[in-house]
């Protein structure tokens, strides 16, 4: 099978050198930025992948929406599989996608869009088909975690681990999308249209680790706590939901075993009952293997990864409740259901009651609307 | 397709009733043993499922190497897709049942054989087709982690704990094939043949955990480690090693959060990396939830687990070095290269430097032919 890459960017060269040896399949042309062209493989227009029939399949890994949606739309449309690494664009156009690449009986598949190297997409699909997925998340943001554990276990501070994080490549110039937790809600909304079969456009809520100092780092620890940015979705009450944000784990949690720049996916089904999947979630050789898993997918027989009709809907955050850590100014602090606070200077350190997701997430808008820092994380003993 | 299944103990029963509400598949017969049949869908010849024109496959999940390769070579032969749980069948005729299964364009995959619910084969057989495959192995065998992690935890001894796994129903009457490592070797046998295509037959080591006591898991306890059970196998200057035995491994490393039976599986790519699943070992659910995502596997054009073509081979543990633990009587100590020696009445405990694999196995057996007790374990720093 031969396949073309879109985009030769640090995932582009990896997927094309693994495609010089995987089984079964071949490089084709690969496409770049006019100007870039210097050898012979390389076109600059989509339309020489397109209308190239020795072309069977396009991979995809450029990134961003467009032009990326109107290359896979007529790649799919041209009757070739479609594999991305772009989870941006699967949460823009997945069902889209998914709606040609079913009408043209090829594949859209794409594993390394959720936990980079780690195949947790392909074994929620594949799970789904047979159980029933009652939860699924994890760790899904290297760069979160890489900072995460940076600030606990040497003691840095957040503007300290972001510089390093950016330094070693982790993070972009802009960590926006990684920090506030978006590059993993994303994630977790792909994995619950493949779940589900419903992609979550509303409703959804994302808190990342912007606010978090090294002080409250340095007090979860002391109390034998290690923090993490934890995606979660699942079915509850005849209801889903969707929601990133800080989690406190208690030391020797599977969890805190994940060091760097790691992912850790995790899904819950009523038979399987517990399945966790690490590795690396990010870089050149690791996203390029889960390209490559999906294509020699392909091969073995494997065409989709949502279930059919895969729609858009709303998710309700208010399903699931649980304890806070919250770090606030002692004034705020009245307004938590408090079981328990301690004081020091102006600040307040609450351990709430069991609370609904979306109401903590709510108030810690409200209060930072106020101008109030806030830090917040769900505790889980 | 239509699934008769083999066996109706535990993991039969949890097989019928997920393919009840799996999509795509439906229950067929039932094998039973003449003298069980007190229902319709209960047959107690493999005859009446082998001549069955509706049934598409055959789940086997009795155990055991015959009837068990009978029945499976007849059902391959008939055209008909076959699954199993059975590791025993699989380690001793799973070439012989590949060869036949490619003959007639049929599926033969056995993912519950090793890992339980953990879906390790399948993702190793997807990742072998674009990536090298390093290395392998993992807790493979939920009695003896559950024996080890109480052990250490509860600080119960080796007999208090064998006797709770087995009132558990973690452990057989007879327990030697899970605390020999003879259980744990069996699926580094397939894991191996999956990645390598050499079913490895000779010069496979197994150590267990017969010999631990109280004493060694708090003398390692109070320096920092934790005492698994890990199979091991990879490939090393062209040559394949596999084999089984008690690894040290420090405080924090994810081996230490797989508690209880839980197993932990792990392979290594050249580009993936590290790759790492954790879940249920055991169980009718989670071992029934393998079964069944083959099954679906087979719907989605999944037919074979093993490379083609493969073959019995030899292993070489000399290929593999490391330090390793060891509590023997002190006048023997001296046959160790040491890096240091502890020593309490006539008890040492040394710590090695780096040996081979094959050296250290084969130094115990004879110490042991000698009268002496001893136990030893591989350090992981």
């Amino acid at each position: 099978m031969k396949v073309a890459v879109l985009g030769f960017g640090t995932v582009g060269f990896g997927v094309y050198e693994m495609l010089k040896k995987a089984k079964g399949l071949e490089p084709g042309p690969v496409l770049v930025r006019s100007g870039k062209k210097d050898a012979d493989f390389k076109v600059t227009s989509i339309d020489e992948i397109v209308n190239d029939p020795t072309v069977d399949a396009v991979a995809e890994v450029m990134g961003g929406v467009e032009p990326a949606y109107s290359y896979a739309a007529a790649a799919l449309r041209a009757g070739k599989h479609f594999v991305t690494s772009n989870k941006a664009l699967v949460a823009a156009k997945g069902p889209e996608l998914d709606a040609i690449a079913r009408e043209r009986g090829v594949a859209f598949l794409f594993s390394a869009a959720c936990g980079g190297g780690v195949p947790f997409l392909h074994n929620l699909a594949l799970a789904r088909e047979s159980d029933e997925i009652r939860s699924m998340g994890g760790i899904l943001n290297g760069t979160t975690n890489y900072m995460l554990d940076a600030m606990q276990r040497l003691h840095l501070d957040y503007a300290d681990v972001l510089r390093d994080a950016q330094r070693l490549g982790y993070a972009e110039a802009d960590p926006t999308a990684d920090v506030s937790g978006l590059d993993a809600l994303r994630k977790i909304m792909l994995a619950s249209a493949v779940a589900y079969g419903t992609l979550p456009t509303e409703g959804l809520l994302n808190e990342g680790i912007e606010s978090v100092t090294a002080a409250d780092v340095a007090h979860f620890q002391s109390r034998g706590y290690t923090c993490r940015l934890i995606a979660s979705g699942g079915k509850q009450d005849g209801g889903v939901y969707a929601y990133v944000e800080p989690v406190l784990l208690r030391d020797g949690a599977a969890e805190c075993s994940v060091l760097q720049n790691f992912n850790m996916a995790r899904y819950e089904g009523a038979c399987a009952g517990s399945i966790v999947l690490m590795g690396q979630g990010a870089g050149r050789w690791p996203t390029a293997s889960a390209v490559l898993r999906d294509l020699s997918g392909i091969l073995r027989g494997e065409r989709e990864m949502f279930p059919e009709n895969v729609q858009r809907g709303a998710v309700d955050n208010s399903l699931c409740r649980h304890s806070y850590y919250v770090r606030l100014p002692k004034a705020l602090a009245e307004k938590l259901p408090a079981a328990s606070v301690e004081e020091e200077g102006d600040v307040a350190r609450v351990l709430t009651e069991p609370m609904a997701v979306s109401e903590m997430h709510s108030l810690a808008k409200q209060m930072r609307e106020g101008g109030a820092e806030v830090f917040f994380a769900a505790v889980r003993e």
